[in-house]
């Protein structure tokens, strides 16, 4: 895993992953009393960031492979059904039974065929491990992949574009944080091209496995499985590839509390006019809620969410 | 008003109006059957592509201007208010008082001075005249102003640099219209700078003057003053201005139902993950609904919406 990585993952995804806006907003930023910059993720093809890292992985396989497996709570299963459709390969993506309805119908729309699991009693790893030997199918996992983190780093690159135009030269760039793969592709990016710009994960309550991690200094685990509404960002533990980047690049990470992630949802509404789902929001949320710096960027990393829990987020804090 | 005053806004607005990304959605399009393409100005500074016209006649007003007047359902006012605040002048915006309660409040936000009048019984452009008047504050018209028109008509230039990435050379370009501000400008850009891309004209049903106006060949007047969730767009009558130049530029004008438009909030919301108006999302229900061509493209204008109204929209149609 190096930067030449996430340069020629760059070169692939030209064309077919979108160059996603830093928004901001003059009544927000007046609201909190700083700068906020937003990119927005969730304008992303298949509206999440997920899909720089399918397209990375999916575009670096040899020619003739037939076919994919991710498994996934529903974005890295967007990402990889639509990127595989593209390059004429099936997807058959493994996901929690419990996830989005939303993301399940969009992933079978993409062409993917899904395969739905019980996360309290079946092991996903396994599941997968299974169907790919049976069916000749190459596994492309969520983080820890070399050409998921460069895919995932391409945000990074664009970050470090957009904040040299804006004259940003040095603050925290908020990272919503499951398994690191954007976190880390994001701090190498950041590392060669915006050297003062410091990635900062973002973790829901009850699921700050790396923010522990980076504390401690080791991988940790979530004891939970379940329990919070950010569907996206809820895995057991860092990634065996992603952890050492962030070990080494990253600053301490934030943890926000799901009704401050639905808070941001509402103020995204109403002042970027984006959608966000709660895991996407969650970087948002540390932004306004837990960050004390006059500046910071965050990422706003997905939009795949069900009307009613939207819905839910106006109703409350609209 | 002509070509050279378009390419001297855009001069202007470089660097603090955004340029908005054209967005798309493969399974939008594989719902609908064609390629929709969206011009996403519910990004734009303020929401709204009002932003581009009110900067670029703040902009190209005298040195030593003291202060601004313009009248507003709220999106023009918003963008003038936010442009006067930042040309240090005063701006006072004169509003129906039964305007969208987020758009009074963001004028004054953006430190405009809000005067609230009754549709149904006071003329607006009375009480303009007479703050013009007593205040010495310039009048910038919504519409019938050559240097409104000419920031509007940036979108344009956008879209023909956006579509030729695109390899889109010939399509129709359907803008939400009002006074026909936005829909003239695009139609001049487009003239120019991409030929094959007509402009046509997209109001909700019961405001259709524009629509009649060009069948008809003359400016006629519509019967009602309310009676449409799709505030932005209820003018009385298709603009002095701005009426020659559809008449030898756009294409017959669409219109569509405020359900149509709802349901074009609700597949916005679901596919592009962006928040749109009601009178924001008539063009891209009329490119959804009526339009039979292939590739479309669309404005997607503005994204200032009380949260009741976006709940109702997803309740019903998500």
């Amino acid at each position: 895993m190096n930067l030449s990585m996430i340069t020629a993952a760059a070169k692939r995804l030209s064309g077919h992953a979108r160059v996603t806006p830093l928004l901001n907003a003059p009544l927000l930023d007046a609201a909190f009393g700083k700068r906020v910059f937003v990119k927005a993720e969730c304008l992303q093809v298949t509206g999440s960031f997920k899909f720089r890292g399918a397209w990375s992985a999916v575009s670096a396989l040899p020619a003739g492979t037939g076919g994919v497996l991710a498994y996934s709570s529903g974005n890295h299963g967007q990402g990889v059904a639509l990127a595989a459709a593209r390059h004429n390969m099936t997807a058959v993506i493994v996901m929690p039974s419990d996830a989005p309805a939303v993301k399940i119908d969009n992933i079978r729309a993409y062409g993917g065929e899904v395969v739905l699991y019980d996360r309290a009693t079946e092991d996903r790893d396994a599941i997968g491990a299974a169907l790919c030997a049976a069916r000749g199918l190459v596994l492309i996992k969520p983080f820890d992949d070399a050409q998921v983190i460069a895919g995932q780093g391409t945000m990074g690159l664009e970050i470090a574009s957009q904040a040299a135009a804006a004259g940003i030269t040095a603050c925290d760039v908020l990272v919503c944080c499951g398994g690191g793969g954007l976190s880390a592709g994001t701090a190498l990016a950041l590392s060669a091209h915006a050297p003062g710009l410091r990635v900062r994960t973002v973790e829901p309550a009850g699921f700050d496995d790396m923010a522990r991690s980076l504390a401690h200094g080791e991988r940790l685990r979530n004891s939970a499985t379940t329990g919070s509404i950010c569907d996206a960002i809820l895995t057991p533990m860092p990634g065996e590839m992603t952890f050492p980047i962030l070990k080494q690049l990253a600053g301490p990470g934030l943890v926000v509390t799901d009704d401050e992630a639905m808070q941001a949802m509402a103020l995204a509404f109403a002042h970027l006019r984006i959608v966000l789902e709660p895991g996407g929001a969650v970087a948002l949320a540390a932004a306004l809620f837990r960050d004390t710096s006059p500046t910071v960027i965050c990422s706003a990393s997905g939009g795949n969410v069900d009307a009613a829990v939207f819905q839910s987020a106006l109703a409350r804090y609209a």
